[in-house]
Protein backbone atom coordinates (compact mmCIF):
# COMPACT_ATOMS: atom_id res chain seq x y z
CA UNK A 1 0.00 0.00 0.00
CA UNK A 2 3.59 2.31 -0.06
CA UNK A 3 3.58 3.82 2.88
CA UNK A 4 7.12 4.45 1.22
CA UNK A 5 5.04 6.00 -1.94
CA UNK A 6 4.31 9.34 -0.41
CA UNK A 7 7.13 10.18 0.72
CA UNK A 8 9.46 9.10 -1.98
CA UNK A 9 7.82 11.62 -4.14
CA UNK A 10 8.94 14.34 -1.94
CA UNK A 11 12.39 13.55 -1.71
CA UNK A 12 15.42 12.28 -4.28
CA UNK A 13 16.56 10.04 -2.14
CA UNK A 14 15.35 7.13 -4.05
CA UNK A 15 17.67 7.81 -6.99
CA UNK A 16 20.66 8.04 -4.82
CA UNK A 17 20.05 4.53 -3.12
CA UNK A 18 19.21 3.07 -6.55
CA UNK A 19 22.92 3.90 -7.60
CA UNK A 20 24.58 2.58 -4.52
CA UNK A 21 22.39 -1.13 -4.87
CA UNK A 22 22.60 -0.98 -8.58
CA UNK A 23 23.18 -4.51 -8.87
CA UNK A 24 20.76 -5.36 -6.59
CA UNK A 25 18.18 -3.58 -7.33
CA UNK A 26 15.70 -6.21 -8.30
CA UNK A 27 16.29 -7.57 -4.51
CA UNK A 28 15.13 -3.91 -3.50
CA UNK A 29 12.27 -3.84 -5.07
CA UNK A 30 11.45 -7.58 -4.16
CA UNK A 31 11.82 -6.85 -0.52
CA UNK A 32 10.15 -3.30 -0.99
CA UNK A 33 6.73 -4.70 -2.88
CA UNK A 34 6.83 -7.63 -0.26
CA UNK A 35 7.01 -5.53 2.97
CA UNK A 36 4.54 -3.30 1.42
CA UNK A 37 2.26 -6.48 0.19
CA UNK A 38 2.11 -7.99 3.51
CA UNK A 39 0.32 -4.78 5.21
CA UNK A 40 -2.94 -4.06 3.87
CA UNK A 41 -3.51 -7.17 2.93
CA UNK A 42 -3.09 -9.13 6.67
CA UNK A 43 -4.85 -5.89 7.93
CA UNK A 44 -8.27 -6.49 5.49
CA UNK A 45 -7.83 -10.23 6.51
CA UNK A 46 -8.07 -8.98 10.37
CA UNK A 47 -11.08 -6.64 9.58
CA UNK A 48 -13.36 -9.35 7.46
CA UNK A 49 -12.66 -12.00 10.07
CA UNK A 50 -13.68 -9.72 12.64
CA UNK A 51 -16.98 -9.30 10.68
CA UNK A 52 -17.65 -12.77 9.38
CA UNK A 53 -17.35 -16.49 10.29
CA UNK A 54 -16.06 -17.56 6.90
CA UNK A 55 -12.59 -18.65 6.08
CA UNK A 56 -13.51 -18.64 2.42
CA UNK A 57 -14.93 -14.99 2.59
CA UNK A 58 -11.44 -13.81 4.03
CA UNK A 59 -9.53 -15.96 1.28
CA UNK A 60 -12.00 -13.99 -1.53
CA UNK A 61 -11.96 -10.67 -0.14
CA UNK A 62 -7.75 -10.85 0.27
CA UNK A 63 -7.39 -12.15 -3.17
CA UNK A 64 -9.34 -9.69 -5.03
CA UNK A 65 -7.85 -6.65 -2.67
CA UNK A 66 -4.16 -8.44 -3.89
CA UNK A 67 -3.99 -8.35 -7.19
CA UNK A 68 -6.63 -5.08 -7.58
CA UNK A 69 -3.28 -3.71 -5.22
CA UNK A 70 -0.87 -5.38 -7.72
CA UNK A 71 -2.43 -3.73 -11.30
CA UNK A 72 -2.92 -0.77 -9.87
CA UNK A 73 0.66 -0.65 -8.54
CA UNK A 74 2.22 -2.40 -11.76
CA UNK A 75 0.22 -0.36 -14.33
CA UNK A 76 -0.52 2.60 -12.84
CA UNK A 77 3.14 2.85 -11.61
CA UNK A 78 4.05 1.79 -15.72
CA UNK A 79 1.99 4.63 -16.53
CA UNK A 80 3.46 7.10 -14.22
CA UNK A 81 6.99 6.64 -15.04
CA UNK A 82 5.81 6.96 -18.88
CA UNK A 83 4.64 10.64 -18.06
CA UNK A 84 7.05 11.54 -15.89
CA UNK A 85 9.65 10.77 -18.89
CA UNK A 86 7.61 12.69 -20.97
CA UNK A 87 7.80 15.35 -18.78
CA UNK A 88 11.09 15.43 -18.62
CA UNK A 89 11.55 15.29 -22.75
CA UNK A 90 8.83 18.49 -22.71
CA UNK A 91 10.73 20.48 -20.17
CA UNK A 92 14.14 19.54 -21.99
CA UNK A 93 12.87 20.47 -25.54
CA UNK A 94 11.85 23.89 -23.70
CA UNK A 95 15.09 24.69 -22.08
CA UNK A 96 16.94 23.84 -25.50
CA UNK A 97 14.17 26.39 -27.31
CA UNK A 98 15.40 29.21 -24.62
CA UNK A 99 18.77 28.63 -25.13
CA UNK A 100 18.50 29.00 -28.59
CA UNK A 101 15.86 31.76 -28.52
CA UNK A 102 16.58 33.51 -25.48
CA UNK A 103 20.61 32.87 -24.64
CA UNK A 104 21.01 36.01 -22.67
CA UNK A 105 18.33 35.40 -19.99
CA UNK A 106 19.56 32.12 -19.76
CA UNK A 107 22.97 33.37 -18.60
CA UNK A 108 21.42 35.48 -16.71
CA UNK A 109 20.11 32.42 -14.56
CA UNK A 110 23.19 30.16 -15.09
CA UNK A 111 25.15 33.36 -13.38
CA UNK A 112 22.44 33.60 -10.58
CA UNK A 113 23.19 29.67 -9.55
CA UNK A 114 26.63 30.34 -10.10
CA UNK A 115 26.44 33.28 -7.27
CA UNK A 116 24.80 31.05 -5.11
CA UNK A 117 27.68 28.38 -4.90
CA UNK A 118 30.25 31.78 -4.41
CA UNK A 119 30.97 32.55 -8.04
CA UNK A 120 31.27 36.03 -9.27
CA UNK A 121 32.93 38.47 -11.46
CA UNK A 122 35.29 37.10 -13.75
CA UNK A 123 35.14 33.79 -12.35
CA UNK A 124 31.46 33.43 -13.02
CA UNK A 125 32.26 34.30 -16.28
CA UNK A 126 34.71 31.77 -17.58
CA UNK A 127 32.64 29.33 -15.99
CA UNK A 128 29.31 30.90 -18.04
CA UNK A 129 31.62 30.64 -21.24
CA UNK A 130 32.83 27.26 -20.84
CA UNK A 131 29.43 25.81 -19.92
CA UNK A 132 27.71 27.58 -22.50
CA UNK A 133 29.89 26.67 -25.49
CA UNK A 134 27.89 23.03 -25.76
CA UNK A 135 24.56 23.53 -25.65
CA UNK A 136 23.81 19.50 -24.66
CA UNK A 137 26.10 20.16 -21.39
CA UNK A 138 23.88 23.96 -20.96
CA UNK A 139 20.89 22.28 -21.23
CA UNK A 140 22.01 19.47 -19.26
CA UNK A 141 23.05 22.02 -16.54
CA UNK A 142 19.78 23.66 -16.40
CA UNK A 143 17.44 20.60 -16.46
CA UNK A 144 19.30 20.01 -13.13
CA UNK A 145 20.28 23.03 -11.53
CA UNK A 146 17.78 25.44 -12.24
CA UNK A 147 14.41 22.74 -12.33
CA UNK A 148 16.09 20.08 -10.26
CA UNK A 149 14.96 17.58 -12.91
CA UNK A 150 16.90 14.11 -13.46
CA UNK A 151 16.55 12.16 -16.00
CA UNK A 152 14.74 9.44 -15.85
CA UNK A 153 15.47 5.90 -16.50
CA UNK A 154 12.87 4.85 -19.59
CA UNK A 155 13.78 1.48 -19.27
CA UNK A 156 14.49 0.79 -15.67
CA UNK A 157 11.09 1.86 -14.11
CA UNK A 158 8.90 -0.12 -15.82
CA UNK A 159 10.41 -3.09 -14.84
CA UNK A 160 11.05 -1.99 -11.70
CA UNK A 161 7.18 -1.33 -10.90
CA UNK A 162 6.68 -4.46 -12.32
CA UNK A 163 8.41 -6.24 -9.80
CA UNK A 164 7.83 -4.61 -7.04
CA UNK A 165 4.00 -5.12 -8.29
CA UNK A 166 4.77 -8.63 -8.51
CA UNK A 167 6.58 -9.07 -4.95
CA UNK A 168 3.39 -7.17 -3.44
CA UNK A 169 1.32 -10.22 -4.77
CA UNK A 170 3.06 -12.65 -3.48
CA UNK A 171 4.02 -10.65 -0.28
CA UNK A 172 0.26 -10.81 0.04
CA UNK A 173 -0.83 -14.71 0.08
CA UNK A 174 1.43 -14.62 3.16
CA UNK A 175 -0.73 -13.65 5.46
CA UNK A 176 -3.81 -15.23 3.57
CA UNK A 177 -2.23 -18.55 3.35
CA UNK A 178 -3.57 -19.96 7.11
CA UNK A 179 -6.78 -19.15 6.14
CA UNK A 180 -6.24 -20.70 2.37
CA UNK A 181 -5.46 -24.24 4.45
CA UNK A 182 -9.20 -23.76 6.18
CA UNK A 183 -10.27 -24.52 9.48
CA UNK A 184 -11.39 -22.36 12.01
CA UNK A 185 -11.67 -18.36 11.09
CA UNK A 186 -10.55 -17.29 14.48
CA UNK A 187 -7.22 -19.79 14.48
CA UNK A 188 -6.78 -18.69 11.00
CA UNK A 189 -6.19 -15.22 12.14
CA UNK A 190 -3.79 -15.98 15.05
CA UNK A 191 -1.44 -18.00 12.59
CA UNK A 192 -2.18 -15.38 10.36
CA UNK A 193 -0.74 -12.97 12.69
CA UNK A 194 2.12 -14.75 13.72
CA UNK A 195 3.38 -15.73 10.26
CA UNK A 196 2.71 -11.81 9.10
CA UNK A 197 4.57 -10.76 12.10
CA UNK A 198 7.77 -12.75 11.81
CA UNK A 199 7.88 -11.78 7.81
CA UNK A 200 6.69 -7.84 8.65
CA UNK A 201 10.04 -7.93 10.54
CA UNK A 202 11.88 -9.66 8.18
CA UNK A 203 11.41 -7.72 5.40
CA UNK A 204 11.26 -4.93 6.83
CA UNK A 205 14.56 -5.14 8.77
CA UNK A 206 15.91 -6.27 5.13
CA UNK A 207 14.44 -3.29 3.80
CA UNK A 208 16.41 -1.04 5.84
CA UNK A 209 19.43 -3.18 5.29
CA UNK A 210 18.84 -2.60 1.35
CA UNK A 211 18.10 0.98 1.86
CA UNK A 212 21.06 2.33 4.36
CA UNK A 213 18.30 2.36 7.39
CA UNK A 214 19.08 1.01 10.74
CA UNK A 215 17.66 -3.08 9.87
CA UNK A 216 15.86 -3.23 13.59
CA UNK A 217 14.56 -0.04 13.41
CA UNK A 218 13.04 -0.38 9.69
CA UNK A 219 12.13 -3.69 11.38
CA UNK A 220 10.41 -2.24 14.04
CA UNK A 221 8.74 0.43 12.18
CA UNK A 222 7.35 -2.07 9.41
CA UNK A 223 5.76 -4.28 12.27
CA UNK A 224 4.39 -1.03 13.73
CA UNK A 225 2.95 0.11 10.57
CA UNK A 226 1.32 -3.46 9.78
CA UNK A 227 0.32 -3.80 13.34
CA UNK A 228 -1.62 -0.68 13.64
CA UNK A 229 -3.27 -1.14 10.38
CA UNK A 230 -4.64 -4.44 11.57
CA UNK A 231 -5.60 -3.29 15.08
CA UNK A 232 -7.62 -0.22 13.15
CA UNK A 233 -9.22 -2.63 10.53
CA UNK A 234 -10.76 -5.47 12.80
CA UNK A 235 -11.91 -2.77 15.56
CA UNK A 236 -13.87 -0.85 12.48
CA UNK A 237 -15.07 -3.68 11.08
CA UNK A 238 -15.95 -5.29 14.69
CA UNK A 239 -18.00 -2.33 15.08
CA UNK A 240 -19.78 -2.28 11.64
CA UNK A 241 -19.89 -5.88 10.85
CA UNK B 1 -2.64 1.90 -3.57
CA UNK B 2 -0.20 3.94 -5.04
CA UNK B 3 0.99 3.75 -8.83
CA UNK B 4 2.96 6.66 -8.87
CA UNK B 5 4.85 5.38 -5.97
CA UNK B 6 6.79 2.79 -7.59
CA UNK B 7 7.59 5.37 -9.96
CA UNK B 8 7.82 8.82 -8.21
CA UNK B 9 11.00 6.65 -6.44
CA UNK B 10 12.58 5.93 -9.23
CA UNK B 11 13.08 10.00 -10.71
CA UNK B 12 12.91 13.22 -8.85
CA UNK B 13 10.13 14.95 -10.62
CA UNK B 14 8.29 14.83 -7.16
CA UNK B 15 10.15 17.83 -6.09
CA UNK B 16 10.03 20.09 -9.48
CA UNK B 17 6.51 19.61 -9.07
CA UNK B 18 6.76 20.47 -5.86
CA UNK B 19 8.40 23.87 -6.59
CA UNK B 20 6.32 24.96 -9.45
CA UNK B 21 2.91 24.36 -7.69
CA UNK B 22 3.93 25.18 -4.02
CA UNK B 23 1.09 27.28 -3.59
CA UNK B 24 -1.42 24.37 -4.50
CA UNK B 25 0.94 21.53 -2.82
CA UNK B 26 -2.17 20.68 -0.24
CA UNK B 27 -4.78 20.49 -3.87
CA UNK B 28 -2.38 18.28 -5.35
CA UNK B 29 -1.90 15.69 -2.59
CA UNK B 30 -5.69 15.51 -1.88
CA UNK B 31 -6.38 14.74 -5.46
CA UNK B 32 -3.46 11.93 -6.01
CA UNK B 33 -4.57 10.67 -2.54
CA UNK B 34 -8.40 10.43 -3.92
CA UNK B 35 -7.56 9.27 -7.39
CA UNK B 36 -5.76 6.68 -5.87
CA UNK B 37 -7.93 5.85 -2.71
CA UNK B 38 -10.78 5.43 -5.57
CA UNK B 39 -8.93 2.64 -7.37
CA UNK B 40 -8.42 -0.47 -4.96
CA UNK B 41 -11.20 0.36 -2.80
CA UNK B 42 -13.94 0.53 -6.24
CA UNK B 43 -11.94 -2.89 -6.84
CA UNK B 44 -12.10 -4.79 -3.50
CA UNK B 45 -16.45 -3.93 -3.58
CA UNK B 46 -16.73 -5.12 -7.11
CA UNK B 47 -15.10 -8.39 -6.56
CA UNK B 48 -16.26 -9.22 -2.62
CA UNK B 49 -20.28 -8.56 -4.45
CA UNK B 50 -19.58 -10.96 -7.23
CA UNK B 51 -19.05 -13.65 -4.25
CA UNK B 52 -21.35 -12.57 -2.01
CA UNK B 53 -24.89 -11.14 -1.90
CA UNK B 54 -24.39 -8.87 1.19
CA UNK B 55 -24.16 -4.87 1.12
CA UNK B 56 -23.31 -4.92 4.62
CA UNK B 57 -19.93 -7.47 3.96
CA UNK B 58 -19.25 -5.38 0.99
CA UNK B 59 -19.21 -2.36 3.56
CA UNK B 60 -17.19 -3.99 6.06
CA UNK B 61 -14.32 -5.10 3.61
CA UNK B 62 -14.43 -1.90 2.21
CA UNK B 63 -13.62 0.00 5.32
CA UNK B 64 -11.36 -2.00 6.57
CA UNK B 65 -9.47 -1.97 3.40
CA UNK B 66 -10.04 2.21 3.41
CA UNK B 67 -8.69 2.54 6.84
CA UNK B 68 -5.90 -0.27 6.88
CA UNK B 69 -4.85 1.51 3.26
CA UNK B 70 -5.04 4.67 5.13
CA UNK B 71 -2.81 4.30 8.49
CA UNK B 72 -0.35 1.76 6.37
CA UNK B 73 0.11 5.20 3.49
CA UNK B 74 0.14 7.94 6.51
CA UNK B 75 2.36 6.78 8.97
CA UNK B 76 4.07 4.75 6.59
CA UNK B 77 5.12 7.88 4.87
CA UNK B 78 5.51 9.48 7.86
CA UNK B 79 7.95 7.18 9.39
CA UNK B 80 9.76 7.10 5.79
CA UNK B 81 9.90 10.58 5.65
CA UNK B 82 11.58 10.56 8.95
CA UNK B 83 14.43 7.98 7.49
CA UNK B 84 14.63 9.62 4.71
CA UNK B 85 15.92 12.79 6.62
CA UNK B 86 18.18 11.14 8.59
CA UNK B 87 19.18 9.87 5.60
CA UNK B 88 20.36 12.96 4.37
CA UNK B 89 22.17 14.15 7.51
CA UNK B 90 24.13 11.50 8.07
CA UNK B 91 25.26 11.70 4.71
CA UNK B 92 25.79 15.17 5.11
CA UNK B 93 27.72 14.50 8.08
CA UNK B 94 29.89 12.55 6.25
CA UNK B 95 30.70 14.63 3.52
CA UNK B 96 31.63 17.41 6.41
CA UNK B 97 34.17 15.01 7.41
CA UNK B 98 35.88 13.81 4.11
CA UNK B 99 36.31 18.33 3.33
CA UNK B 100 37.70 18.51 6.78
CA UNK B 101 39.84 15.48 6.80
CA UNK B 102 40.37 13.93 2.94
CA UNK B 103 40.23 17.91 1.26
CA UNK B 104 42.59 17.04 -1.46
CA UNK B 105 40.17 13.84 -2.50
CA UNK B 106 37.61 15.93 -2.14
CA UNK B 107 39.09 18.87 -4.66
CA UNK B 108 39.67 15.90 -6.89
CA UNK B 109 36.36 14.79 -7.38
CA UNK B 110 35.11 18.27 -7.53
CA UNK B 111 37.23 18.22 -10.26
CA UNK B 112 35.60 15.99 -11.77
CA UNK B 113 32.43 17.06 -11.66
CA UNK B 114 33.61 20.42 -13.29
CA UNK B 115 35.13 18.67 -15.83
CA UNK B 116 32.10 17.03 -17.05
CA UNK B 117 30.65 20.36 -17.42
CA UNK B 118 33.70 21.39 -19.70
CA UNK B 119 35.47 23.22 -16.92
CA UNK B 120 39.32 22.30 -17.19
CA UNK B 121 42.55 23.81 -16.59
CA UNK B 122 42.80 27.61 -14.75
CA UNK B 123 39.09 27.91 -15.21
CA UNK B 124 38.45 24.29 -12.61
CA UNK B 125 41.19 26.02 -10.50
CA UNK B 126 39.13 29.08 -9.98
CA UNK B 127 36.38 27.29 -9.48
CA UNK B 128 37.54 24.87 -7.02
CA UNK B 129 38.88 27.74 -5.21
CA UNK B 130 35.87 29.12 -4.83
CA UNK B 131 33.58 27.00 -4.56
CA UNK B 132 35.73 25.31 -1.64
CA UNK B 133 36.42 28.51 0.29
CA UNK B 134 33.35 27.71 2.21
CA UNK B 135 32.83 24.52 3.74
CA UNK B 136 28.93 24.56 3.54
CA UNK B 137 28.96 25.81 0.32
CA UNK B 138 31.31 22.73 -0.67
CA UNK B 139 29.34 20.24 1.00
CA UNK B 140 26.26 21.43 -0.45
CA UNK B 141 27.79 21.33 -4.10
CA UNK B 142 29.06 17.67 -3.30
CA UNK B 143 25.71 16.41 -1.77
CA UNK B 144 23.94 17.40 -5.30
CA UNK B 145 26.27 16.58 -7.20
CA UNK B 146 28.57 13.72 -6.15
CA UNK B 147 25.43 12.28 -4.61
CA UNK B 148 22.46 12.97 -6.33
CA UNK B 149 20.39 13.96 -3.09
CA UNK B 150 18.36 16.93 -2.75
CA UNK B 151 17.50 18.21 0.83
CA UNK B 152 14.14 17.01 2.07
CA UNK B 153 11.90 19.22 3.83
CA UNK B 154 11.43 17.63 7.24
CA UNK B 155 8.44 19.94 7.82
CA UNK B 156 6.46 19.37 4.61
CA UNK B 157 6.98 15.35 4.03
CA UNK B 158 4.78 14.18 6.92
CA UNK B 159 2.00 17.24 6.86
CA UNK B 160 2.01 15.55 2.89
CA UNK B 161 1.63 12.11 3.76
CA UNK B 162 -1.25 12.64 6.31
CA UNK B 163 -3.23 14.66 3.66
CA UNK B 164 -2.64 12.06 0.77
CA UNK B 165 -3.68 9.49 3.68
CA UNK B 166 -6.86 11.10 4.43
CA UNK B 167 -7.37 12.18 0.54
CA UNK B 168 -6.80 8.07 0.66
CA UNK B 169 -9.52 7.51 2.76
CA UNK B 170 -12.72 10.15 1.84
CA UNK B 171 -11.72 8.88 -2.25
CA UNK B 172 -12.68 5.31 -0.99
CA UNK B 173 -15.59 6.42 0.31
CA UNK B 174 -16.92 6.99 -2.79
CA UNK B 175 -17.38 3.83 -4.39
CA UNK B 176 -18.35 2.53 -1.40
CA UNK B 177 -21.18 4.98 -1.04
CA UNK B 178 -23.76 2.82 -3.16
CA UNK B 179 -23.49 0.03 -0.86
CA UNK B 180 -23.75 1.87 2.33
CA UNK B 181 -27.38 3.59 1.11
CA UNK B 182 -28.09 -0.43 1.05
CA UNK B 183 -30.75 -1.88 -1.22
CA UNK B 184 -29.62 -5.09 -3.98
CA UNK B 185 -25.47 -5.77 -3.95
CA UNK B 186 -25.71 -6.13 -7.60
CA UNK B 187 -27.95 -2.14 -8.43
CA UNK B 188 -24.63 -1.03 -5.65
CA UNK B 189 -22.53 -2.63 -8.11
CA UNK B 190 -23.56 -0.76 -10.73
CA UNK B 191 -24.05 2.42 -9.34
CA UNK B 192 -20.49 2.42 -7.74
CA UNK B 193 -19.48 1.98 -10.96
CA UNK B 194 -21.09 4.92 -12.43
CA UNK B 195 -20.27 6.96 -9.64
CA UNK B 196 -16.24 5.72 -9.17
CA UNK B 197 -16.09 6.14 -13.08
CA UNK B 198 -16.81 9.84 -13.68
CA UNK B 199 -14.88 10.46 -10.10
CA UNK B 200 -11.73 8.68 -11.39
CA UNK B 201 -11.45 10.36 -15.23
CA UNK B 202 -12.24 13.64 -12.76
CA UNK B 203 -9.61 13.61 -10.15
CA UNK B 204 -7.37 12.02 -13.17
CA UNK B 205 -7.56 14.60 -15.39
CA UNK B 206 -7.22 17.34 -12.13
CA UNK B 207 -3.82 15.22 -11.64
CA UNK B 208 -2.80 15.59 -15.32
CA UNK B 209 -3.80 19.01 -14.76
CA UNK B 210 -1.66 20.10 -11.67
CA UNK B 211 1.31 17.44 -12.34
CA UNK B 212 1.46 19.20 -15.84
CA UNK B 213 0.77 16.20 -18.07
CA UNK B 214 -2.42 15.99 -20.09
CA UNK B 215 -5.43 16.07 -17.91
CA UNK B 216 -7.61 14.15 -20.53
CA UNK B 217 -5.13 11.52 -21.31
CA UNK B 218 -4.55 11.57 -17.35
CA UNK B 219 -8.12 10.99 -16.86
CA UNK B 220 -8.05 8.30 -19.13
CA UNK B 221 -5.22 6.44 -17.67
CA UNK B 222 -6.80 6.57 -14.31
CA UNK B 223 -9.98 5.32 -15.49
CA UNK B 224 -7.88 2.69 -17.05
CA UNK B 225 -6.37 1.50 -14.14
CA UNK B 226 -9.45 1.79 -11.84
CA UNK B 227 -11.50 -0.38 -14.46
CA UNK B 228 -8.78 -2.83 -15.31
CA UNK B 229 -8.33 -3.56 -11.45
CA UNK B 230 -11.87 -3.97 -10.68
CA UNK B 231 -12.30 -6.30 -13.64
CA UNK B 232 -9.71 -8.65 -12.12
CA UNK B 233 -10.47 -8.43 -8.74
CA UNK B 234 -14.23 -9.22 -9.82
CA UNK B 235 -12.95 -12.00 -11.72
CA UNK B 236 -10.84 -13.53 -9.53
CA UNK B 237 -13.21 -13.54 -7.00
CA UNK B 238 -16.63 -15.00 -8.74
CA UNK B 239 -13.81 -17.74 -9.58
CA UNK B 240 -13.21 -18.14 -6.11
CA UNK B 241 -15.99 -17.29 -4.29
Amino acid sequence: MGGERAVRAKSGTGEHVERHFLNSQTVRDVVIGMADGLTVPFALAAGVTAAVASTRLVVTAGLAEIVAGSIAMGLGGYLAAKSDHEHFQSEERREYAEVEKLPEQERRELREILADYGLRGREADSVVAAISADKKRWVDFMMRFELGLEKPDPKRAPVSAATIAAAYFVGGLIPLAPYMLGGDVRDALVHSTIVTGVALLSFGAVKGKLTGADPLKSGAQTFLVGGLAAGAAYWLASFFG
